[in-house]
């Protein structure tokens, strides 16, 4: 059970990449810039346990104080810059870790309690209301900062009050007569327990995770009804005073707690919460072979078979509902506020990337791994401006007057801007994936993502170095260098479910591609130590499942998914709603050098297939017949060339805030 | 300001005509049906005021009890009764109208007060939760069945109360230092008084339905608060304590009173009481000259666009969401459960041909009158059984697995059966309407529906007798008769907005269409008495605002539009969602003699132009290659015949309950 925050040490990602690229903005950046952040909003020396004016304020969220989050805001950063300092010292960074960590060491109370909230401002109240209140979501991530500075420092200095914490939480929950038979309402603590396990080796840390993903939901928890249920009455809560993200009284499916994880069979809820819970029950799953687990194992399947073919962006983003940042009903997948929704919060998608890579562990299927590079590309790079100062917590796929295309310095609810710089900070863990058996003296790589970096790991005493050097994603070539005395390697690289095929070479007639990776077996690799792969990179258009029954289509190539933007295609009005294209119009591409970002990328346009509408006089009655609709359309603006650019780089430039990913078809 | 509940005494329906025979099934079959359902229920004794079980039970829709309602279902039944009471004497109907009508008198307060649960059941509380409780809307059913009663029997024994009932109301509400400054959760009070005042020429009717209309959503309405905020502050109500129809604390646009309504832009909320509020607003503004009413006539108008192009079906359905019974956000049109919503009303539809007729009255404009055909043809006419026994409350546009197409008996909230007896009761007014000048001895008639009927009245002594006679909605030859002494009448006919042209027998080279009217003056009347109006009927392809970016089709001929029903189309899956047509593909059509139910219709046909898909199959992933998709559908199953049956026949034979009327396009 290996994690990609581990795994990421054995891997160097080239900083030329467009991966490398971001990530290098993040560590020069975005790290100093949100330690500001937290910082200025008093989120810094919260631990500190000092009355701020913020905690008295009426929520915005109603019943989530705005301030409840700070513990994560504040480890996510911790856990963040550990992985970055992992490769370079930066001084500033560093300090203002160790003070962080002080600080958090002197908030500990003496029964190993850890918390800001249930400290200091209700402090009676604690376990009182798991359902809503995040208590448990904190703990989890104090347990990934502690491992991240832990892994860094190799000192205790966090490590022993959070594990004080969690002796502590192992002692409050459980099956126990005394214990509470409760579990979070936003998931995190399980998947962070799992990987506690992993450094500890301590049962108490596995057996609660279990505990936590088994108990949740059942119907008959407490007092023969669920335990929120039980847990609202014993607040003196009346069921009818909802939770301003609830939109029926006891809405349990927000916290995918309506039923056991095993008996679901759609996914439901706030999207983050499944994400991070599929993720603990997918690792759990991979090293547990109970019969619990296997069921646990088959749901987490169909869960996400159920999420990628009904409820998923073409972007990979999930949750198309604000109310409650979640899932609405299948196929449901408005582009944007003014046709019904699209949030697809960035954490979300980082906890696809997340629960992809968990199941791969278990199921290595390039259906699993196209999605992770689907999200980081497009729905989780999307999410941060080049330069690593802006963000977006939302990633629609279409701009409106309301909500127009724009990135924000930072948000009240603060969890994506830090989670993308953890994320970026491991991501070499999510690149390479590793096996190494000292005994046998083999190892086994696959190779998930195609970015410029190199993996280096050892087999007892001996180092295997495997190079991969390539432009993607906007050239398919892929070159692969191995350096070892180890002669055992194999590889498995991945063929993307959306290529039309691929070459090898040297050629290796013998290979056989499986559930969408090629097989590399050790008489390959030791013959060649170097050798290329290709997969053709073309633009094409892609709809999203139709049943959706939606006249729309977006431009893809490779892994990228395209949008137009008001700066590119100055006539544009109405955020090109009443923009339709011809999709066997002809599509042209050129790479391009944006002067402003320093980006570089594959521009594509679409020639002489544009029509545009001027929608403000479409007024058609309850209906408009077809044939009228077609003179319509031929009557309509024609556009020379519709301009195109990847959908993660919008918002970087100047402009109108248009956007949309999603056009109409002629 | 004549109404259709007066002027359709004018008239005399063919019963031979679609419209005839469904009005003789509501007369023959539908008013004992549910004379017998009131009394097994508990509503027809209930002004007698004897405690029954149900009124202490939990409401099924908080805070809503049960039997809120039952003053109106009471009040609606008694009005329906005596319309049809107006054309043939029913025994049994009329001792149970007589018998109803002495126990409401007997439930009146000394002070005049009259209602169910406010005088038996929470005694204190009068006036108290004018937001949710439905107390004014009652009175409202009461006045309009006052009104039909006393049309009907020409006395005063329901009239008497009503009107003492009325002068409470006016004393108790007003802009008055002492008067409640509040207004009605649910319009309907409004609509009624004005017919009331038409009656009664009492100014005090005519001034409240003005104060409720103009007072309502009156920012600073009370302590410089809208009237609801401050009246639910009275009643100890926290905000976040909310009614299950509000989405978020406080929704006031839920019923229209989130701003005056001569400052809203778009339709919003509960679409029934949009449409009574808007039928109230109209009729005002209809006949009042004060600057006001200017304004509202203009908000009428611009809320009527707002709905008619952006929030209603093909259908003209209304109100896709069913949380609130109401409008979504603009396009947003789902046709069923597992799409989304699409509730459409009963009564929203009746709504929108009461507004409808309300508007053409100041606005004679085919634009209105289209859609009150639409409606009834298809959203109103869909809800009631061939036979007059059982109904639809929600219309949706395609069945799913959780809502299969079907019927029922009765509902709980049952205001969509009465309604739709009433409604066809009084239909006579709505295809005609007429202006008598005894002075200068002139006539002038509007022809807004096309149903065999006969339209009789005077001009001072003198009868005018029109006549027309026809095969509509199936065939487009109208035939007209005039038979009068007087010499000077003119006819307005309606060409609707989706006819190619028409032709007009003998010919009139002069004749002018404006706005949809082909105006026919007193000398080709007098030179024709009569003549022929022939409307081209084909059968074609329809679309919502293309804006909605759906890829549906619909089939639509002249006001019907059609759907496909397993029954005909036995090798149909999952509800017809994997349907696709080929818009160019062969229609047929067919006169259809249905033995069952002894309907006639014009059925359609698509001819070797669908193909089905198995969507159990459809597994695509976050999105799929439009190239693969075509593949895909090129290989899915052949459909030699693709069978339609008009919208408003559905479930009127057995079958599975899958049915469709938007498909998608190949």
């Amino acid at each position: 059970m290996t994690h990609p925050q581990t795994r990421f040490l054995s891997v160097k990602v080239a900083g030329n990449s467009l991966i490398g690229q971001r990530r290098n903005a993040a560590k020069k950046s975005t790290l100093l810039y949100q330690l500001d952040v937290l910082k200025k909003t008093g989120r810094y020396d919260a631990f500190k346990l000092e009355w701020k004016d913020i905690y008295s304020q009426e929520p915005t969220v109603w019943p989530i104080p705005d301030h409840l989050f700070w513990d994560s805001d504040v480890a996510k950063w911790i856990e963040g810059a550990c992985y970055y300092l992992q490769e370079e010292f930066l001084p500033e960074v560093d300090a203002a870790v160790k003070e962080m960590v002080e600080m958090i060491r002197s908030a500990q109370q003496p029964d190993g309690y850890l918390n800001i909230h249930y400290t200091l401002v209700e402090p009676t109240k604690r376990f009182t209301n798991l359902r809503d209140m995040h208590e448990l979501y904190n703990a989890g991530h104090l347990i990934e900062a502690a491992l991240a500075h832990n892994q860094l420092y190799k000192n205790d200095r966090l490590m022993e009050p959070i594990n004080k914490y969690a002796d502590l939480l192992y002692d409050t929950f459980g099956p126990g007569p005394n214990q509470v038979h409760g579990y979070p309402g936003h998931p995190e603590i399980e998947l962070a327990l799992l990987r506690l396990y992993e450094r500890t080796g301590n049962t108490k840390h596995l057996a609660l995770a279990k505990y936590f993903v088994l108990e949740r939901g059942n119907p008959t928890g407490v007092n023969g009804r669920p335990y929120y249920v039980t847990e609202a009455e014993m607040r003196g809560e009346d069921e009818r005073y909802m939770p301003h993200y609830y939109p029926k009284p006891m809405s349990l499916w927000y916290h995918q707690a309506h039923k056991p994880i095993v008996e679901q069979d759609s996914i439901e809820g706030h999207s983050v919460r499944a994400m991070y819970l599929l993720t603990a029950a997918a690792d759990l799953a991979a090293h547990d072979d109970s019969k619990d687990c296997a069921d646990l194992k088959r749901a987490v399947l169909r869960l996400w078979e159920n999420m990628t073919c009904r409820k998923m962006y073409v972007t990979g983003g999930i949750g198309a509902i604000e109310q409650w940042e979640g899932f609405g009903i299948d196929y449901f997948l408005p582009q944007g506020t003014d046709e019904g929704g699209c949030y697809a919060e960035t954490c979300a998608a980082i906890g696809v990337m997340m629960l992809a890579e968990r199941i791969l562990k278990f199921d290595r299927d390039a259906r699993y791994s196209d999605v992770m590079e689907l999200c980081l590309y497009n729905a989780v790079l999307t999410a941060m401006s080049w330069d690593g100062k802006a963000f977006t917590y939302v990633n629609q796929l279409a701009s409106s007057d309301a909500n127009p295309s724009k990135r924000e310095d930072w948000f009240t609810v603060a969890c994506c801007p830090p989670n993308l710089l953890r994320t970026l900070g491991q991501i070499g863990g999510y690149i390479w994936a590793y096996d190494a058996n000292e005994k046998t003296r083999r190892a086994s790589i696959d190779v998930h993502l195609y970015v410029p970096s190199t993996l280096r790991f050892n087999v007892g005493e001996e180092e295997i170095e495997v190079r991969q050097d390539n432009k993607w994603p906007w050239d398919g070539d892929i070159s692969f260098e191995v350096r070892s005395s180890v002669e055992d390697i194999s590889l498995n690289l991945r063929i993307p479910g959306w290529s039309s095929g691929y070459i090898l070479e040297p050629a290796y007639p013998a290979a056989t591609v499986e559930k969408g990776y090629l097989s590399l077996p050790a008489d390959y690799v030791t013959t060649n130590k170097s050798f290329k792969l290709s997969i053709p990179l073309e633009a094409e258009w892609v709809i999203q499942n139709p049943l959706a029954g939606r006249n729309i289509v977006s431009l893809k190539r490779g892994p990228i998914v395209y949008c137009v933007e008001d700066i590119d295609n100055a006539w544009v009005h109405y955020h090109f709603r009443g923009t339709f294209v011809d999709i066997n119009g002809r599509l042209t591409q050129s790479t391009v050098k944006d002067d402003h970002t320093g980006d570089e990328y594959v521009g594509l346009s679409l020639e002489n297939g544009t029509k545009m509408l001027d929608i403000a006089q479409s007024q058609t009655g309850a209906s408009m017949s077809e044939r009228d609709f077609r003179e319509q359309l031929d009557a309509g603006k024609d556009i020379k060339e519709l301009h195109f650019v990847p959908y993660y780089f919008r918002a970087n430039r100047a402009g109108k805030g248009h956007m949309r990913v999603g056009l109409q078809r002629q």
